[in-house]
């Protein structure tokens, strides 16, 4: 089926022409066909009018965990190990593979409201959660957790994982690979026997490191060495490796990305909400590591707008730097679309709205004033999305030639119902951990 | 006139009940009768059935600059003066009285959007800001802008900010005041001048102090001593101030502050994005300043979303001082409603949803994700407002029992009209100023 999307503003992504002040985009098949302006770039099927509407491409949400939803708000303003033991721990030991369903896919209604098209995720339930993520609609890149424990959801992650694995390998939306937590939880050994599934079975990892100064402590005194050079030694990046945090690396360990080019992935908000630190971006572009932001999950954001975690994180690369000029909209825009999807390993087809690549895109309108006003060039395009615009400002999202939510409209299934079910499976997991 | 809001959950800001899980909130030609649960608090009048949603009293913002939504996006990550030189300067001299007006109207729908019910600005064109003002049906405290040099506006800045405060010394929602720019840019004598002119006409003053570091070193090199002396000695303090940014003060100036109860507003995303530096607002706490957040001018933040400088400014000093429990949701609560109220003298009035108060409030539903699920309790809920909800889930927004919004719909004004105007000089302004 070809149809067009017409005369609307867009920011593409694409180096070569970055900008259209009016366009035309010919979508078959769920592939971008063309893209221009009408003179060079006719209409063709059915026309949809987005005039005076932004178009960019699909954000890339490279760090989350999608049923944490169900957890938003409790144990606020707590230090963190008090938080993980009277809120976090109590309430995850309440959670069913039905509750993490659920609530997965109120996080993709979010993600939807947000004009985030794809999701990288980590957590246990993955099979629900892919689940969730099929049902909405969505992209996601879905990392089955395994810890040296058990989880909730099975005695053995690692064969949950493997088993997931193989179940999904040859999804069209759902990319699956192997979610270690974190080097401080997970032993080296752990982390050899991923290093060869993942190689052996040809997907990626997804796992935490350095996000706290007590992790850097912990490896420090048990293993004498650093998060990141304990995981070269067990070969782990010798896969495509998505590294969420990164806030407590030090030069070494950045040469170490550097040459695995393992995908760097920051959380600003988070890291701000739990007093972890700041993350420092900037080392990590200047040698040339594909760089990316994340959400993180709703228990410590507590929100999904990945376009204020983008303009916090650039934002505080100004400031800690003393530089205003550091980290322009530009380089915001790359991490939360090409680059990104670099480092899931999509560059060929996501991250840009050319020809050849996927449909997968979001659409702004001027419905809340923040929007108001707008300037004709590349770069004052950028910064109004970067800076000027929020989750907020999403009209309607499409993946895949599909809107997901077309007018603020979720399409793919019946959003209110599920927020009904989020918030009676919320209170009753709060009540049993005796957070109420 | 009497009518009743029925069936919400309410923070009320009130220290002896500060929320009701579903109460009644009846309203009284523009001011709040009673207010609490059905069985003690019956409804009265016309019921209006909020069930299931959230109310809060109306956010205070205590530092902007209405009419610079006109220069969004203009320069970014440009550093300061290359950004002041090369686009807001240029900018500023193509604004005209109508473009201010104009441009005003349109911060205040973002505003009321955003669930503001209190602006407090500081611009020159204060009498056009003024107007909008009242047109939108918010509250302001406007400051006339006081420069040394001419403005567009004036030749004698000083004498129209007296002229404006004659004029509006009255007025029931706009509270009007004097605003001299900085101590870097005006002299001693003129906030000397100031001084007294606002003790005898007994307003307020409303300015900048502390918000980089070339300012501390410049009035340090001109004068001996910092800003905060400086305007101590003048005898500014003696009035009712309003400082804005108070980044670089020193322990001496905090102790200033706290002396005349200097009201100390906090403007976290300004600061990073022109990379002035992070404000530290636990001092002032402790040292028992009142304190409040602000938006700045849209020119530098670039939206008007005082939910998330709040949480931004929260989140900041968690990391900062390493302590996640530092500066709690409550405190930022206060920041937003009772203790903004109080840094413009309208405590008695504003701030907190209670009997005799003004009905200021803003409704929170849940047709975005990211308000789902919410908890029962206090503490639970204030965290849901500061760090999970931001403007976009606004419904609706009432000043003195009016409502300026309500289901997303502006009442007081043609918003559309108002975008497609700015949309226009926002284009010939930054045309005429050679920034496209």
């Amino acid at each position: 089926m070809t149809y067009t999307l017409s005369g609307c503003r867009v920011i593409t992504g694409n180096e070569q022409c970055p900008y259209y002040p009016a366009a035309n985009i010919v979508i078959k098949d769920g592939i971008i066909k063309k893209i221009g302006p009408a003179e060079i770039c006719p209409a063709e099927g059915e026309q949809i009018s987005l005039r005076g509407k932004l178009v960019a491409p699909g954000l890339i949400n490279c760090h989350h965990h999608l049923p944490s939803v169900l957890y938003r708000d409790l144990g606020s303003d707590l230090p963190l190990m008090d938080w993980l033991q009277q809120a976090m721990w109590p309430a995850q030991a309440h959670m069913t593979g039905e509750d993490a369903y659920c609530a997965a896919l109120l996080s993709c209604a979010e993600q939807i409201q947000n004009g985030i098209t794809t999701t990288v995720d980590q957590y246990y339930y993955a099979d629900c959660n892919a689940r969730a993520v099929k049902r909405s609609g969505m992209r996601a890149v879905i990392g089955a957790t395994v810890f040296d424990h058990p989880s909730p959801e099975s005695k053995d992650t690692l064969q949950t994982a493997v088993d997931f694995i193989e179940k999904y390998r040859h999804d069209e939306r759902i990319t699956p690979c192997f979610g270690p937590h974190a080097p401080y939880t997970e032993s080296p050994r752990t982390y050899r026997r991923i290093a060869a599934l993942a190689a052996e079975m040809g997907v990626m990892v997804h796992t935490h490191i350095g996000e706290t100064r007590g992790e850097i402590d912990c490896i420090r005194e048990k293993y004498g060495t650093t998060s990141t050079q304990l995981l070269e030694e067990t070969g782990l990046f010798e896969n495509r490796v998505i590294a969420a945090h990164n806030i407590y690396l030090s030069p070494q360990d950045i040469d170490i990305f550097a040459k695995y080019q393992v995908g760097a992935v920051f959380c600003p908000v988070s890291n701000l909400k739990l007093a972890s630190g700041i993350p420092d971006i900037a080392p990590f572009i200047k040698a040339g590591i594909p760089t990316a932001f994340g959400t993180d999950g709703a228990e410590s954001n507590n929100a999904l707008d990945l376009l204020q975690d983008a303009k916090i994180g650039l934002l505080l690369q100004k400031t800690m730097h003393r530089d205003a000029a550091l980290m322009p909209a530009e380089q915001g825009l790359a991490m939360l679309t090409a680059e990104a999807a670099d480092i899931i390993g999509m560059a060929h087809c996501l991250g840009r709205l050319m020809p050849g690549y996927q449909a997968d895109l979001v659409v702004f309108d001027d419905a809340f004033a923040n929007a108001v006003p707008h300037h004709a060039t590349a770069a004052q395009e950028t910064a109004h999305l970067l800076y000027s615009l929020s989750g907020k400002n999403v009209q309607s999202t499409m993946v895949a030639g599909k809107w997901l939510m077309y007018e603020r409209q979720i399409r793919t299934f019946d959003y209110p119902a599920v927020a009904r079910q989020v918030q009676q499976r919320a209170a009753r997991i709060a009540a049993d951990a005796g957070l109420l």
